[in-house]
């Protein structure tokens, strides 16, 4: 086997392997050389090319969202690594365990002029769990002249006090690496490990001339000591609201979530990205909150809400639990808890399963009425949609109807940001598919990425449905040589950002058309020719219907269904929607 | 007039009109709405609309690079302003005023689980002129729901401990925002002002409710006192190098360089970014030098070396100089000096007319023939230039030929990085073209976009030259309805990273083709039709000087001319060119 002269690039590369860090996306360059060697000449990797490094790393980021564990992204040194920015942002709020490894200059090398060169220690500072900092062993010597110029002799004696450390430079980097990565694995998010390297960059040798110290990862729940107290002040409220954000699939045993939708006092609100299905709990919450009154509201307020979870879509289940804020706010969860309504008491700080498993035998059933009462309010929502249905034209609406109603049983559904994500939560999506949405920090920025990213990671069929702004900002996406040929994209276009039409702007000025709604007329078709996509188009609802019905099956490429959609229509059929169901 | 209800974005919205900040780049969003709202009711500012923040940024580097003065980029709240990262460390590295105006939440819905919100305030720390975290007043207040428990009672009494602030913050904020666009003209370079905003967003009002006060920029030269001293060390030395960096056309009145040319003792090194012209000046270094033999090297090696400008592309220069180390570095400029050959022991702060106004009037003219000999080496080196370009295939060497042939004169030269560039220091540039590049940090990921924003702020035709990788990778730059009709594109297609393949790697094994040089066969024939520009392709020496023939002439839509070359060749040619021209 090959590996990079470097012993710190063999020793990142062997660390990598240790921690079962198997998926690694490259990027073109020189500084990173080491390291693309050591990784693309072990078997063990599963290397991947990708150019621009902002679909780089969330596409390293779907992956990691499937396999829940770390995977790594290399690039060279200069701005290459703030590409991997919005990326690392979003791992840090959806808890997703993506490692950086940046190559680098010698510090000696960076600040003087140099190209590709900047400040790249701890540039994620705002947004990571750790940033380790390696260091050269001072091999920096020997490459500075000698010379009797009173500089070059500050030059040395810097580097002669520095000498001290030379021995424990191996170890330091050792001990760094291992913490980055065990803390990515503990505490499920990114790390950054920036890595100098010293010319020559390319050489290669047979055999690894280190043999990294490997720290073993220690996880512990934290258990709480007094679930009593808790159960108690449970058992005596009538109104308790388990409010669940972003949760992946099988996250949470069924038989805990059946537990709590059989107690009448506990109402189960969901999104489509919580990923938890029973018949008793709503998995639409602005569907049924959308249009309530203040009187209504205060029927609803309930006196403990309960969340687990990432974070949550709607907007207005948050408004409204700031506006009518419960006793208590409990959280269930090993990551950060947030204070979303100004009321958090508590956090349980373990496992959603450890926790329910102590909790639940506390708790005893209430019959409140709290939640059958919602719930029937719901099932009239839910006629009322198939009415309102059945009278709007073809717009946004109808075309998410028509997608849910075929997606085939057990696939993958990606979803990007903004009113994509939004109109899924009111449908009742099929409970055999899996949704993801890159709630994090809920960017447009790396959708589609993402999910060509999770695509590979996962051995089912993937729909990613995305909107036309959010599509085109990451059209390198399909710069990619991994996608496979069953992933399919439909791109809902309606010629701009068509949720600034439901907010209150001023629309139908050419301003807000102009800045705000960003109206534009691409298409989705030059983009599939260039990147070998099948691609297909429909302009209402019949062509819709027709081209869905074939857009599954198996095909040599993969697949592009472009709905074009009526932008001036859609905001008024989404608006009248939340009247029209209530 | 209109105008936002927002007495902040008003005072941001003044503070710009006042600096002269004409120019500002719209993202699409709702939390910056107040500023969308404020900069495109007023009929001062020139206002684009860009969706993808990090083509956003980059174009309006390439305005500020061209017109000399801050341009504002303005986005949402959310990971928006990671995606100007790239751009922003551009900036700061070439010294370039970019203000970023990022719309934030306020404060006490940070880190609490809303969409869109991330810790934006210091997120550019490591590359920033300063950031300017603007404060909410305290509207925050009455959006908390009075409510009995305890918590709510803790950001009561937080808030009121704050209350003493209150009057003061509508002063602290005008003072922030008045000293960031200060220094990023005072400093040329990037900063950042971070503006939280409460809803409602998108009232308007007909008359201003704020005077911010205007704080005046205090700019001035840091003069040298003892010229003199310095003058006399100049007149000793037999053997004195000017080199210099990336540099603006007409930064150093022509009389200065005129007299330093005519100084025996004196050989200048320019780059085709440095804009200076001269007979007898070395306009392509690495012509020069590459292939000198230690003994020529000690011959060539200065005395003292005086610098200007900014980066320098030449990597020889640097390995020469820091091998053969002077025994002066000396530099001249506002901005940050390098020390580049780590000799650097005089630093001129101060403009480079008024420098050389003071200092060249002490300088005497030394008859060393140090300029004349090596002058007189690379006439040799341009003879056999010419003799080698008529031996050698079509290649990317013979494209930069027919290209620099043809270029009508008076146009302004955009050059993509790696490769391109740097094939561009090999050839002496028609003087009347003007040359830019981005080699701050001299990436790949935003020279299209730089491009076409360099071509708003200048009124000349623009060529922009790039490499298929750095097109492939800025191609959302196209997404962009102000491209100029002449503005022209040649992108030199290689299918992959031709310039790994000069480097010592392992060229020509499938891991070398795949990772380093990561070959493609993607053509820009798709995004031409996309974003609707004339595209033309040439496989050729002979279809390729048949396409320059018309290539300039005026036309109803930009065009795209794709020249494709032989990678397996390419390198070859160049690599045995620095022999040949020897």
């Amino acid at each position: 086997m090959k590996y990079p002269k470097i012993p710190l690039a063999q020793t990142v590369v062997q660390l990598c392997k240790v921690k079962q860090i198997q998926h690694i996306i490259l990027s073109p360059g020189s500084r990173n050389a080491p390291l693309t060697i050591g990784f693309t000449h072990d078997d063990y990797f599963k290397c991947y090319s990708i150019v621009d490094e902002r679909c780089a790393a969330f596409f390293a980021l779907g992956i990691a969202q499937q396999i829940k564990a770390p995977v790594a992204v290399v690039c060279t040194s200069g701005s290459a690594l703030l590409n991997y920015y919005p990326a690392v942002s979003e791992a840090f709020y959806s808890h997703i365990p993506l490692v950086v490894l940046s190559a680098d200059r010698p510090k000696y090398l960076v600040g003087i002029g140099d190209g590709q060169t900047i400040n790249q220690e701890d540039v994620y500072k705002n947004h990571i769990l750790y940033s380790a900092n390696l260091k050269l062993d001072l091999d920096e010597k020997k490459s500075k002249k000698q010379d009797d110029l009173p500089i070059m002799k500050n030059i040395e004696n810097r580097l002669e006090s520095f000498l001290g450390l030379q021995q424990n430079i191996q170890d330091y980097n050792e001990a760094e690496i291992n913490i980055a990565i065990n803390i990515a694995l503990e505490n499920e998010g990114p790390v950054h490990i920036n890595i100098p390297f010293e010319e020559p960059l390319y050489d290669r040798v047979e055999a690894l001339s280190v043999n990294p110290k490997v720290i073993q990862l220690n996880v512990e729940d934290e258990i709480e000591s007094d679930y009593q107290t808790y159960a108690e002040i449970w058992n005596k409220a009538d109104r308790k609201l388990v409010l669940v954000g972003v949760l992946s699939p099988n996250s949470v045993e069924q038989k805990f979530i059946n537990q709590l939708a059989e107690d009448d006092s506990v109402l189960i609100m969901t999104e489509t990205t919580s990923n938890l299905h029973h018949p008793k709990i709503v998995p639409s919450i602005d569907k049924l909150i959308a249009a309530l009154t203040p009187e209504e509201f205060q029927v609803l307020k309930p006196e403990i809400v309960l969340t687990f979870g990432g974070l949550i879509v709607s907007k207005k289940i948050k408004r409204f639990l700031r506006d009518y804020q419960p006793k208590h706010h409990w959280h269930v969860g090993k990551n950060k808890a947030n204070d979303t309504f100004f009321v958090l008491d508590k956090v349980f700080k373990q496992n959603i399963n450890s926790f329910f498993n102590a909790f639940l035998p506390l708790t005893i059933a209430n019959q409140s009425k709290y939640a059958s009462f919602w719930l029937s309010q719901l099932e009239n929502r839910r006629k009322n949609h198939i009415d309102y249905l059945n009278k709007i034209e073809f717009t946004d609406f109808k075309a998410f109807h028509s997608i849910l109603n075929t997606v085939p049983n057990n696939w993958q559904l990606q979803v990007s940001n903004s009113s994509t994500i939004r109109y899924l939560q009111l449908f009742d999506v099929n409970p055999t598919l899996e949704v993801f949405c890159n709630r994090g920090t809920s960017g447009i920025d790396g959708s589609t990425s993402t999910a060509i990213g999770a695509a590979i990671g996962n051995t089912k069929p993937t729909l990613f449905i995305t909107g036309d702004l959010s599509f085109f900002y990451d059209s390198n996406a399909l710069w990619n040589n991994y996608i496979p040929k069953n992933f399919r994209i439909i791109v809902i276009n309606n010629e701009g950002g068509g949720i600034f039409r439901i907010l209150p702007g001023h629309k139908n000025t050419a301003n807000f058309d102009y800045y705000f709604e960003t109206k534009h007329h691409l298409t989705a078709e030059h983009l599939c020719k260039m990147y070998n996509f099948e691609y297909e188009r429909t302009k209402d609802e019949f062509e819709l219907n027709e081209a869905l019905s074939k857009f599954y099956e198996p095909s040599n490429k993969p697949k592009l269904l472009e709905i074009f959609t009526p932008s001036t229509q859609n905001d008024d059929v989404l608006l009248n929607y939340f009247k029209a169901v209530k």
